[in-house]
């Protein structure tokens, strides 16, 4: 990886730059397992080549990393590709958003459970204004609309923002939203569960355009389950 | 702008990807006043036309915005050229830190000001972490250096973190840093001043790497003044 902010910058657009390259990134970092060459060059119609040189760019550009692994047969040891560890990050101008709220969090952890209890409060309101703001395909689904519809909605939103995600309809009109990669990252994981409740709190808020609905943890901290709140039509949140 | 996070990177990259567009970028950021075609060729040793090209795709990039003048003389209206007002935010994969950095001070400024105390020294610890993790230039020099040597190397920093700063060393080694952009940049003009005092910690714990520093607010919120804390060399903080 380059040393400064400035060359970080020119090896990450120059990787970026390129529709196919940007594809074959998104196929790996898909993928959940490390993806070889030739996998990539059949997907995209590509010889091995050129497949091998997108691949090396993007591990240059830092989005990218490369294991080498001997295969079953023995012979040459096979390049496998899989997303850096690393999160990449570019402001511009130049912002350190992570570090503050990193800093903050610490902060708040050093405060009382109220101060928690608050934050889902908060993220509910945000999360609703920043729909709004952003013309969320939810605020066009009317409040009577059927689960699936507000699925399909909530989908779409989802990729307005940037967020893997896999929504699907269970049974009984639950919604089930798994994130395949969390908005906090790396704050997150420094402090296990603590930012769940907020990211919840946001998808409600989200949701919350298009009705009233509950959301829920699911089985994993990443899974969250999204239920019609019937009792509470008239209620004031 | 694009519409969504993917047609956004797309077109972010491509402007980006050419390394004299970015210096282009760097140029026009830096200078303070709206900028002319004609005064990029003439920076940059280009014709008008590559210049105008090379400033509209940082345009469509959402990096640069376009405002149109008369001139004094009347004629056509010459466009110029100026940082976006919309600053960019690039997450691999997709992150919301400064949604979450946002709802965090929300919620603190909803607690008591010791929270706000508490604050700086996080922030102080965290900066020099960062520091040490970062290899910072500033480990590398004496305790007992000038304080021209200390200016130099917290410059160097800074610039390795991808931040823009002025620093220069006033009388009786009291070195003075201004920020022309805030690394906590829209949260922080949502909340004016509150997070000058982490920025202020964070500069504080970094300058801590080469002896014992205090740095205080300037005539803005964006200078600092940082001496050398002579009394307190023996005392733990």
């Amino acid at each position: 990886m380059a040393a400064t902010y400035k060359e970080r910058l020119a090896e990450v657009s120059a990787a970026l730059a390129d529709p196919t390259r940007r594809e074959i990134m998104d196929y790996v970092s898909a993928s959940g397992t490390p993806i070889s060459v030739r996998e990539v060059a059949q997907a995209f119609g590509l010889h091995a080549n050129a497949a091998r040189l997108h691949l090396d760019k993007l591990v240059k550009g830092g989005l990218l990393r490369v294991v080498r692994m001997r295969g079953k047969r023995g012979g040459r040891p096979a390049s496998l590709y899989l997303p850096a560890d690393e999160e990449l990050e570019l402001h511009l101008p130049p912002r350190h958003y992570r570090l503050l709220a990193e800093i903050l969090v610490e902060a708040l952890c050093a405060t009382g459970e109220e101060t928690w209890e608050r934050l889902r409060d908060h993220s509910y309101w945000r999360g609703r204004q920043e729909g709004m703001n952003a013309s969320s395909p939810l605020a066009r689904v009317s409040p009577r609309a059927e689960a699936e519809e507000v699925a399909r909605a909530w989908g779409d939103d989802l990729e307005k923002r940037g967020l893997r995600t896999r929504v699907r309809l269970l049974e009984r009109g639950i919604i089930e939203a798994t994130f395949l990669a969390c908005p906090f990252g790396e704050v997150s994981k420094r402090y296990p569960g603590r930012l769940c409740s907020v990211h919840r709190g946001l998808e409600e808020g989200v949701l919350s355009l298009a009705g009233r609905w509950t959301v829920e943890r699911g089985e994993q901290d990443c899974v969250f389950l999204a239920r019609k709140d019937e009792a509470s039509q008239g209620r004031d949140r």
